[in-house]
């Protein structure tokens, strides 16, 4: 029987990668598995503790479709908070994770056959979940004289090829760890509103970035109050132009598998995701959604911040074993928790460097193929979510089985 | 700027009844509420304590994308135990919710332009997902001759008219509870092997069937152990023949809020959709499938046959009582938990039928425009799934309240 061509998704070679790690796990040798794009903690003692109460005391049935009312508020909340930004309630949907939003946000803003902007390398499923959903993926060359991330230039030059109709940003991104300054991203939203082109600005890495790199300096507002990271700035500030924000409580709290997400909608798009959501999703979990209020307290907050402070400390270890590591170029990780390097000098295609380094010394990173399908062959991405020891045996097995490649 | 086409889903009549009802309930005035289409008790107890172990033990990262290992596994012994019927856990796909399946199967089955055909009266969001992806839905009349589904007559009129590519069948179904028997299950079946259309069958409401209906005597197999629940035929037996099921924990084991469904997939849709839930769910709700393998326990399935024998104390009562509450007809209501009944003889649309039953009594119910765009405004939805006196209570003010329409 007919299986359909949109279904023809190229599957992921980190999967491969992870199957033989599990099966070098299972026959007793050693792995570190640094192929992961997840905290290795889990969610905050708050949420776990605010889960178990309400287990106990609710009744759990659907939520209304765009989210918790409490929760709602709470995510507008943290937008005062962390970037000073007047957000209401109303314009939050609450998601299945970044990915559910991912799906209502391209459903609601694009059509069949309309094109979508993207950054090569980017985060595989943005370009998997639009040709699925009809749209045409433009891939913007984004090497690292653009710092891996879209520039006006790349997107005119897309604009006047075939028209555009969206564009996917993600500041800190994966697997690059670059940011758009504020600067930069106030160009690049006035730009799309000018094209009417929407602008999906994937801001899941918010938090996630390091004191003293050029753009979080560059992007901290001045009515940021003291506390918060340093800052990656927020599209939210660009509703008004028609720009969509899509976040996730995944990564700064670590609650992946809880898959809990939000939107930040401009206003015309808030009654089309609403009537999408309730019909492709119903309503995102409630327990997650209830529980997932906590993760905003200060205990949750806190937490959150502690496991970045774990990611610092792997990220200098990182930088400072740079040159011993010989990646080169290597992507700048301003945030997020990704080194993605060119590992092309040891004459490896990156698929064979990854099969072979995991074989042969139980480290486990993913291939440059799953980000970029032209120059991936090349790099790979080595996440450091990992503890900072396990990075720092990792670093150490690599650099040695590297020098055995000559 | 630009708003999609396809986000132009119609709101649900039922969401503006609710916000009445919830505005009588916030003022202090008595709701009765029979309109939502979820079990009142919520997960079992073995459920919520092994999700509460779980939070207290486990991480809770990201699961494989077809879903955690151990549920897949007790979901296939679920179709042995049940229908007797032998699935591979491979062809198991773990999913959110049953909406997060009927993505995942519309995705993998069709491509844009594709026809695909389901009844009418039927679930609306079955429509509103086909077309949010580019669909062309084809909805056959089914009226009460048809026991409102779907039969090769219909099908052949809507094959000949314009080609077809997929049909979608619900039994028990929503919002008229009739079920199809095995026979019919296996004509149609048939018939969609030998015209190349993909059956998606909706089975969420297995489980919830009432001993003594036609359709529950002529859907057991007699291979089905002692303690299956009068049995609603499964198209896990026509996967040979690439029909797809739907399933979920939200209605038989009362999960609504937890999100959590599965597919039972042919060789064909395996592959496509492990890639495209990957890329459009990454997975479904850790805790949830964790928890989930104890909703298969003998604890966890006599709290859902507990719910049954509920439900069928308030059908019995309604079915008791249907001459003297006047709907005519009323679908047979075979499975599920509704009643769907015509109430064009009080001389109201079902919309104004429903606003002003419960601004003049309280009792809230779902008129049927939500689930039939043509004969809709006659019929209206009384779900029974609330406990047996709130039913009871409901039946006694709608039947004094029509009696002062006249």
């Amino acid at each position: 029987m007919k299986v359909s061509r949109r279904s023809r998704v190229a599957p992921f070679a980190v999967m491969q990668i992870l199957a033989a790690a599990n099966a070098r796990r299972d026959a007793g040798e050693s792995v570190l598995n640094l192929c992961a794009g997840e905290p290795s903690t889990g969610a905050s003692d708050v949420v776990r503790q605010r889960a178990a109460e309400l287990l106990r005391t609710e009744n759990l049935g659907y939520t209304e479709a765009m989210g918790a009312p409490a929760l709602r508020r709470a995510v507008a909340t943290h937008y005062e908070r962390w970037y000073g930004v007047d957000v209401d309630p109303s314009r939050i949907a609450v998601t299945t994770g970044s990915s559910g939003g991912f799906v209502l946000a391209f459903l609601a803003s694009f059509e069949v056959g309309d094109r979508v902007a993207l950054a090569r390398p980017g985060y595989p499923a943005y370009k998997n979940i639009l040709a699925s959903l009809g749209c045409e993926v433009v891939e913007l060359d984004c090497g690292p004289d653009e710092r891996y991330q879209p520039t006006v230039p790349r997107l005119m030059e897309a604009y006047y090829e075939g028209g555009l109709d969206g564009l996917v940003l993600a500041s800190p991104a994966n697997p690059t760890g670059t940011m758009v300054s504020a600067a930069e991203l106030e160009t690049l939203a006035r730009w799309c509103a000018e094209h009417d082109v929407r602008l999906i600005s994937d801001e899941i890495y918010h938090g996630i970035t390091y004191p003293g790199t050029a753009a979080a300096g560059a992007g901290a507002a001045a009515s940021v109050p003291e506390g918060s990271p340093a800052g990656a700035a927020t599209a939210a500030r660009y509703l008004g132009d028609g720009a969509v924000v899509v976040s996730s409580f995944s990564k700064y709290w670590a609650m992946t598998g809880w898959r809990l997400g939000w939107l930040v909608l401009p206003e015309d798009l808030v009654d089309p995701v609403d009537a999408l959501a309730g019909n492709v999703a119903l309503c995102p979990p409630a327990l997650a959604q209830h529980a997932g209020v906590a993760a905003f307290t200060d205990e949750g907050m806190a937490a959150a911040r502690e496991n970045v402070e774990r990611y610092a400390v792997s990220r200098a270890l990182l930088l400072d074993r740079a040159d011993e590591l010989g990646w080169s170029p290597v992507a700048p990780a301003d945030g997020a928790f990704y080194l993605y390097g060119n590992v092309s000098r040891f004459g490896l295609d990156s698929v064979t460097y990854c099969e072979r380094l995991l074989a042969e010394t139980g480290v486990a990173i993913t291939p440059g193929t799953d980000f970029d399908g032209v120059a991936g062959g090349d790099w790979v991405r080595l996440s450091f979510a990992a503890a900072p020891d396990v990075v720092a045996a990792a670093v150490d097995r690599i650099v040695a089985w590297q020098a055995g490649l000559a």
